[in-house]
């Protein structure tokens, strides 16, 4: 019996650390996830969102159990947790509320499968359809966070997609626990369990297995977590991979600048949230706003309890700032840290950002028109953003209703990944006997 | 002395074929293409314009100096040539003609960057464009047709990418003559001329290299020819590949189905040219249609002089018929074969498309508006079309201008590659000062 047809049959299954032949297990894992994404393209979209519904209350049903499946995961980690570890793997009635909340934001969105994406028509009469459909299997490995198992297997299958879904090992319970509920939900509605498969093993090497792409049954793969784990992942897997490992984000506020706009959308780029991948980590300032602009934006950083990081003219206005060494240009702080630099024109700005960035989400704060749209045209990032917060930076704020993540790569998906980013395509050709000359 | 930096500064330079450092020279041909890349990614649409069409005069203009080299890989190659190889190999005055026009007709497209593909506006007043952008560096793999240096070189640098190129080692001589002319085109303009780089070796561990994806400065690799070189691409690139393998494509018959329109797609899709990958290689005719169509089908096709290979059905309707075996369902002829089975129905034909097929061009030809919708629906293959010829499957009939060639892969490109597929795209946010709550 292989560990794969155990998961997938009774949505959980009996835990299975010691596999014989984890390779074989993992390539029948992903054979079947072939062709319950195979079956799902073809799924009713009322259907899918119906089985996201029940498999929303299928989460509430169960918060009791999954509540004593996550008391497990801290139990066994014991010890070993750090502070912000325990955050982020502990659960609660209402984080349990909020992860079915978010399966149903899921179930609510447009279906994308058969969307026309374009349409057009041939001299000889040939009618062109470019047409959304899923892109298959997507394979997501993630760390503690136990709602990504809800996230991802709903927003996969809301795109037609199957889903492998490997979760870190202190978060192994839980997973398990909020899986069966969406395998409940898939069930619900006679769609193929198949197509949320939780990785029943915590043996690492179903990590390498699935970035080998199982055999040519896994699409893409998703990483989810820290940079350690998205760096391991693009390093090692053999398909494509959509991600982000850093966000340098850069705000640069170029004259003229309304200090008041500038203040309050540095402030927000920097302190909102400094944990996520769209706060800012440096800011840098036009030499002609540096008599202005520098020391009303630093000392409000300094009082919103924000380090800063400067350069030589940045100490200057205040004795509070620390140097900044070249390091810190490329530093993803993810904390109330930030570096600050004057800069010598919007071109040395736009270099800068080119040079240290990440190609991730920067912004300008500017009057002028024309150079703000030469920094949206130049700088070659996911998402450049005028006089707005780069913590914008989130499929939710682009209108996408839930994303997997952001990615940073050049194919497919860039910047934030939603159900469409999830989609592939194809093109339909609709004709009245017409030949090739 | 690099490798790579005599060939970008002479746009030819000497052949090395014997480098001490061969991927410390390979390296450093991607930094320079993907600084190339850079530059060209925000150079004005009439400057790559005027260059490509400087480049096709240039290459009308060393047409005899094209035509010498040419005959030095023909006197190279000696007797190893097959007549097919010798064809494709070869060059006279009129197909070097002809890869100059092919370089204007790219140089006359429309400029893929900058176009917006979505734009909409949230309630919070921010407005969010998608925008096209070139993809940076493209590797393009290819063997002994001396016209795909001009032809990848010129899509390449339309939207905005660097590319390098590696010819087959027989071509190694004319490629260099037409990338000298393309050369000439970029420095005309002051274009970089690292845009359009050529592997100055015929060591075969350059390939290697490129598959590596050199340290992270090759996007994307796209392989032109044969099985075994796409099929090797495939099996070793670390970074994606836009290909297909192979074409097995299908044309299904269902009834109703006027038998003078099948006929003349099946005709078509057949025998235009069998070389190609949107030929058809299988023929599957509904059993409703058995007594009616069959033997008007295979007959038509015999006399065209092709040979049928069909189930127990097919061979009943003429002598000549030989016996298709398993093998023949899934194999990719390119040559005057056709394998043809009888079908029970709709679902099984499609079903034999998804068993047998390689998701790339596959056609119903029916009356019956359901099933052809049915069929376009559910076939998973980049191109799919009702009542036409497979052999539509190509960019130039697409309304695409020219292509690099077909993809089967569900990420990024997928059918006809272009200029439109060879881009990425970002996000331009355009606010008034608006922070995430």
């Amino acid at each position: 019996m292989s560990i794969a047809r155990t998961a997938g049959q009774s949505g959980g299954g009996k835990i299975l650390d010691d596999v014989a032949d984890l390779p074989g297990a993992m390539a029948d894992m992903g054979r079947r996830a072939r062709a319950a994404g195979r079956s799902l393209a073809l799924a009713d979209p009322a259907r899918k969102t119906a089985a996201l519904k029940a498999a929303a209350n299928a989460i509430r049903d169960s918060s009791s159990a999954i509540l004593q499946a996550n008391a497990e995961d801290i139990a066994a980690a014991g010890d070993k947790l750090t502070p912000v570890f325990r955050d982020r793997l502990s659960l609660d009635a209402k984080r349990v509320a909020a992860i079915a909340d978010g399966v149903d934001v899921v179930a609510a969105l447009a279906d994308p499968v058969g969307t026309v994406i374009a349409a057009w028509e041939r001299p000889n009469g040939l009618k062109i359809e470019r047409v959304r459909t899923p892109l298959g299997v997507i394979a997501v490995i993630y760390e503690s966070r136990p709602n990504v198992t809800a996230d991802a297997g709903a927003l996969g299958v809301k795109a037609g997609n199957a889903v492998i879904l490997r979760g870190g090992s202190e978060s192994f319970h839980s997973s398990r626990a909020i899986h069966r509920a969406l395998v409940q939900g898939l069930a619900s509605q006679d769609l193929p369990v198949d197509a949320i498969q939780l990785v029943p093993t915590r043996d690492r090497a179903a990590v390498g297995d699935l970035l080998s792409g199982l055999g040519g049954t896994v699409d893409v793969v998703v990483p989810r977590g820290g940079k350690a784990l998205v760096g391991r992942v693009e390093a090692e897997a053999r398909v494509p991979v959509f991600a982000h490992l850093e966000g340098v984000c850069h705000v640069y506020v170029h004259a003229p600048a309304d200090l008041d706009v500038a203040k309050r959308i540095v402030l927000n780029a920097k302190m909102r949230r400094t944990g996520v991948c769209g706060a800012a980590e440096t800011l840098l300032v036009d030499r002609k706003l540096a008599a202005t602009h520098l020391k009303p934006l630093v000392e409000m950083l300094i009082a919103a309890g924000c380090e800063i990081r400067g350069d030589e003219q940045t100490r200057g206005v205040d004795k509070r700032v620390v140097p900044a060494t070249e390091q810190d240009w490329s530093t993803e702080y993810l904390d109330a840290i930030l570096s600050v630099k004057v800069t010598d024109s919007l071109q040395a700005a736009i270099e800068h950002v080119g040079r240290y960035g990440t190609h991730h989400t920067d912004a300008i704060v500017t009057d002028d028109q024309v150079a703000a749209e030469k920094f949206l045209s130049e700088v070659d990032s996911a998402i450049v953003l005028h006089n707005a917060s780069t913590q914008f930076a989130d499929g939710g704020e682009f209108g996408f209703g839930a994303e997997i993540g952001i990615a940073t790569g050049r194919l497919h998906a860039r910047g934030p990944v939603g159900v469409e980013q999830l989609c592939s395509f194809k093109y339909r050709v609709r004709g009245t006997g017409q030949t090739r000359p």
